[in-house]
């Protein structure tokens, strides 16, 4: 009898693969977790024969380390909330889980504590697509408990689906901060050998120890080499790509900085806010529930845009300049987009991701202009969104001036100067 | 007293500009249609004086040109459906007129009558974010009635905003395509110093005429050089910059071919259809009105998914590999999600834009397969959106297994063989 967790080679007329038996097989698929910690999806039809074979015991139990706290090194908070970066292949059932208590960190990457005395905690366990506003109000929390502990940096180990959602969000509910918050993700589970779980830890680790920033961003590989990681600001950053380890891109801007973990060289690509442990905190993590981003797309309803009439406010996520179907074939559609703009702030965005929204090109985007639609400049949808919904919590009677405004990193200020021009970059 | 259309110079403090006021001018802001093509934003506040200059008649009247069919030219027929690409600028009134008799076309463009006869034709005059899917049956006519005229190409003028999404449209409406049909746009008009059509144009002109190739394809710039320009796969490219004379790139693909205008040349990076005009095309054009993309964001309501209910299909654009807040934060979207599947095809992209969604690494994931929610594979949303339309019109008993398989190319079969492994590219 083949059970969920046996390792097993399963024979076909193409190959021969060994592996765990995951807990997600079926009738028609069969699911191993291989050796190498991929995951390999192998049609039932195909299989010649399935032969148990006796469990290796996998080293979960791994030499223990002591956690010795070194006077010397600076201290960091590792807050984990969830997703790839916080977890290891249980073996013996193929599920993904946390690792969480110090220890067990210490015991993955021993190297950490080299350069740092690292706290770490579990906040929560949390796949990153199901966080929403209230988690990011416990994070923030979370964050100023540790800064009042007086830690000279804190990591928050996130999973990468909306890591730039989140450090939008920490972006704007955090203000004077005094000490770095580096939001930390993997896209391989840290026990697969193309993991990218240490590089980004590591490098996170060795950019506060080593540097003077102060501010929220987020750590990840630079490229494919498995050598280098990128800091990118917390405001103007998206994942580009489901899979690779280089996944996250700063959108309309530079990163912050290059991390090289080998010779623990960091080079800065621009001005920085400079880490001051006298700063005093502030934290505003009231946001909006009520907002939402709505995509264009071609051969839309009205009925769309129209659901959205008791939000209390809207990111419409348009095509190229930040356009929305709007001619003589769309003409309600245009209708309900002024109704909506004349009752709530509706803010443009473009679905190209690159570049910048101008509504002053062509003539049935000027008219949502004049009905108060918001262009919403170089920002991301994800940052546009995650600020509309901020505003209106924290400077409701301001909302349409701020959003083309730029508080905090989110707009490109050098860009924004050369007016209506349309940029190249 | 000054008006709309004057040719002005406009002093502020900063600075002074010359050139058209324009009709979008408001109390506000000062609209001026700058000589070289770009419009600005000048703040009335700043504003010292305006001296009304005589106006420079501008080339309107350019040199005529005689059009002589050429007997040993290849003919190419250039269908207008509208864009930036078909007009230029009225310069007594700034707003941006069509171009659109072949004579215009040869006046502006007259290096193309060396190379093909060009027929040229005004099919509609819709920026693209207006089309709807009956635009693209005429489209796909106007096609045919061309190809039945012995044309040996054809090259479609289309806006930028959505040629991706008309570029999959016809790659599924037209069957055994005889000859190449084109689409080229342009990112600024025809009539400012760095405008991309004529290089565009040239271009395609020159990839019809001097290779063998068969299909849909997108013409525009490969870089910001102003010197090639890429053919782009009808099914796999996307606009991805709201402004760059480079914004379409080919999105987990190649590009078919590289064309150097200077010298004529032609590299192609992969296979293609030859081109046959013994084959006969069919065209299959209806595609179903009630389908819609969705794009998830954090902190979602289900109520959002529940709109769809009585559509009749819907593509979800999660985030990284395919994911909807799922988790125990929002157990009602799951449930609404899995409702809408059992009824209507439901099929999973990812907003990351590149990679390929795999809905086999998490749990939750997982029950949304159980449940019927088809995986998008490495097709771009767009793609997905144009070809679960046009399935459900056109193979509707077999919407489910066809949306995952590889009709036209809309599916990067070669790193579909690799089963569920994350594939770096």
């Amino acid at each position: 009898m083949i059970k969920t967790g046996d390792f097993a080679k399963v024979i076909t007329k193409d190959q021969e693969l060994s592996g765990i038996i995951m807990p997600n097989s079926n009738n028609k698929t069969l699911f191993l977790k291989l050796e190498n910690g991929y995951n390999i999806g192998i049609d039932r039809k195909k299989i010649k024969k399935i032969n148990v074979l006796n469990m290796e015991k996998k080293p979960m139990e791994k030499e223990k380390v002591e956690i010795k706290s070194k006077k010397n090194l600076p201290v960091i908070s590792l807050l984990h909330t969830g997703g790839t970066i916080s977890s290891r292949i249980d073996y013996s059932t193929g599920a993904v889980m946390p690792a969480i208590t110090p220890k067990e960190l210490i015991e993955m990457f021993p190297e950490l504590q080299e350069i740092a005395n690292i706290k770490s905690r579990l906040l929560s366990n949390i796949a990153s697509e199901d966080l929403r506003f209230d988690d990011y109000k416990v994070i923030a929390k979370e964050i100023e408990k540790e800064i009042k502990s007086g830690v000279d940096g804190i990591i928050i180990g996130h999973g990468t689906d909306t890591m730039h959602y989140t450090s939008a969000a920490l972006s704007f509910i955090l203000e004077d901060l005094p000490i770095p918050v580096i939001l930390v993700g993997a896209q391989r589970s840290s026990d697969r050998g193309s993991s990218d779980a240490f590089l980004n830890l590591l490098s996170a680790t060795i950019f506060i120890t080593k540097t003077d920033f102060s501010g929220i961003a987020i750590c990840m590989h630079e490229n494919l080499n498995d050598k280098n990681c990128l800091i990118l600001p917390g405001l103007k950053t998206r994942k580009m790509h489901t899979s690779r380890r280089d996944a996250f891109k700063a959108i309309n801007d530079d990163a912050i900085a290059l991390v090289n973990p080998e010779n623990k060289k960091v080079d800065f690509f621009k001005h920085y806010n400079k880490k001051d442990k006298s700063k005093k905190l502030k934290i505003y993590p009231d946001m909006e529930e009520r907002v939402a981003i709505i995509r264009t797309h071609t051969n839309m309803s009205e009925k769309q845009f129209e659901f959205y009439k008791d939000y209390k406010g809207l990111i419409i996520e348009g095509t190229g300049l930040g356009h929305i179907p709007g001619g003589k074939n769309n003409q309600k559609i245009v209708e309900v987009v002024k109704k909506l703009a004349k009752k709530i702030p509706v803010v443009m965005t473009s679905q190209c991701v690159f570049g910048r929204v101008n509504m002053n090109v062509y003539s049935p985007q000027k008219i949502l202009l004049d009905s108060g639609v918001i262009p919403g400049n170089d920002m991301t949808s994800e940052t546009a969104f995650i600020k509309l919904a901020w505003l209106l919590k924290n400077r409701k009677k301001e909302v349409k001036e701020l959003m083309t405004e730029n508080l905090k990193g989110e707009i490109n200020q050098r860009l924004k100067e050369r007016h209506y021009l349309e940029d190249e970059f």
